[in-house]
């Protein structure tokens, strides 16, 4: 089955301690939808700025994406710069300019109105709420989500809660959600806030799932070498939403399976900056690394 | 079969933001026999001042600890004192008293020099070689360090990595002995000073097991509530060590089980102070984690 994905495309200018790469290809929506394609037709629905490279077009082409949801609008992409510490565990933004994505407030193709897998990737909680609204009943409805919306717009972070079956974020804004230092213990309170799924992302530690068949403790596929882990948590849902498409049954059946995939389709992101690795990927790639991953937990 | 356990044999006194815990009973060795004495007979190797409580003789006689090997000398039993931070990742040494073991140097009761299994918890380096100097070839080898010892000991440090099978120490000790600040990429430098088995202890996020057969990433039991986490690590090795010791058969092919087993009785120890909660638990409570942690890792 289909997905749709709606969240940040971007042009990202990342600084390393080992490299300086100005104006990737970046945005939540790119690195999730990428992800994704390997798995299912993917739909991806987002705003542009007349500067966006046509390279980038023919990239998302390339990867099979239905564009009919892309928005070009006259000004300027929204453009992140950031810079990573040594350990690539601290990064700190340079510089932020929002361009077309700050009155992005997109319509919905007919076509897109009817997909049954929603995967609402980083992006403000009031649009991420406006494509439910034009959505009639999806099968399974994901939301991605970050500290800053929590800082400025919590009220709308709290309402999409009560309209989507998962909540992905990271361990320490889980914890900020619901005011507890421990992670595992956040998590029963965040379902108390509305979704049956939620997923604690960790980067290199995995993730752990909770849901109605009790905690997953998922592995990070571990790599000798970081190079740049923007992106990998888009990555990560991205792949997980689009294995859970390309399924029959039920989807907490394939759930764990499919968050072993967004881990694995994730450790892509990190091996070179942006989308540099994952869009040189080969699904066959993906699957070894499951069978890899799956020698490595089994005891 | 039977393990010898040596290490340290020591009163903590731990503050944490909610309590504050004098004189319990603590100690690389205290936490690790205990921890194995759940899976096998344990023989005890230490050295106590003449302030020892008798209580803690008695609940390692409890425990059915060997205790031929444990010396009491005259003067004051090792005593660290320390303080964590409120998010238990962070703590600080307060004071550090050495006492009796300052010039801690063991002569083995005869029946110990045979025992097949030997765990050399956390001690000076040039202690855990002098064990090894008496031993009659053991079957397999763990031994534990940390920073401290790579700091002012590194030369005794790598002369025993040459006499182990297995050494076992935290990610950032593993990143400090070889200076690579990835540990998936420390762990084939630290195969090449000598150990064939190379644990990364990584705390709540698990741990990692470097072998003949490859990566195992092993998940640690999610916990709600942290209360002190001193002594989980030694917990850790010495319930590993003990199911090892516990079990039939080539060690490769039970490691990966003892590692969840060691994870488990850890994440017991973590739940109160000192050895408060690992004293009060059974056999069946271990097992009863164990199987829940099988359900929570697979797919």
């Amino acid at each position: 089955m289909s997905l749709l994905v709606v969240g940040t495309t971007a042009l990202d200018s990342i600084k390393t301690p080992y490299a300086e790469n100005p104006r990737l290809l970046g945005g939540s929506a790119s690195h999730a939808a990428v992800a994704a394609s390997f798995f299912t037709k993917t739909h991806l629905v987002g705003a542009v700025g007349d500067d966006f490279p046509r390279k980038y077009i023919n990239l998302y082409r390339k990867h099979g994406l239905n564009l009919d949801g892309l928005q070009q609008l006259a000004g300027q992409t929204f453009h992140w710069s950031g810079e990573y510490e040594v350990n690539m565990n601290n990064r700190q933004t340079l510089d932020t300019v929002l361009g077309v994505i700050e009155d992005f407030s997109p319509t919905l193709p007919a076509a897109y109105t009817k997909l049954p897998y929603v995967l609402l990737a980083n992006i403000a909680p009031n649009v991420q709420g406006q494509i439910l609204d034009q959505m009639k009943r999806p099968k399974f409805i994901v939301a991605d989500t970050m500290d800053l919306w929590l800082n400025i717009a919590l009220p709308s972070v709290l309402k999409l809660l009560k309209r989507i079956d998962c909540i992905a974020l990271n361990d320490s804004e889980a914890s900020q959600l619901v005011g507890e230092d421990n992670a595992v213990a956040a998590i029963p309170r965040i379902h108390k806030l509305g979704p049956r799924y939620v997923i604690v992302k960790k980067g290199e530690h995995g993730s752990i799932l909770s849901g109605p068949r009790g905690l997953f403790i998922a592995p990070a596929y571990p790599l000798k070498k970081l190079v740049d882990p923007t992106g990998a948590g888009d990555s990560f849902v991205g792949g997980l939403m689009g294995y859970l498409a390309s399924q029959k049954g039920n989807v907490d059946k394939n759930l764990r399976y499919g968050i072993i995939h967004g881990s694995v389709t994730a450790s892509f992101c990190c091996e070179d900056f942006g989308l540099k690795k994952t869009t040189k990927v080969k699904k066959a790639d993906i699957t070894k690394r499951v069978r890899e991953l799956a020698r490595m937990v089994a005891w």
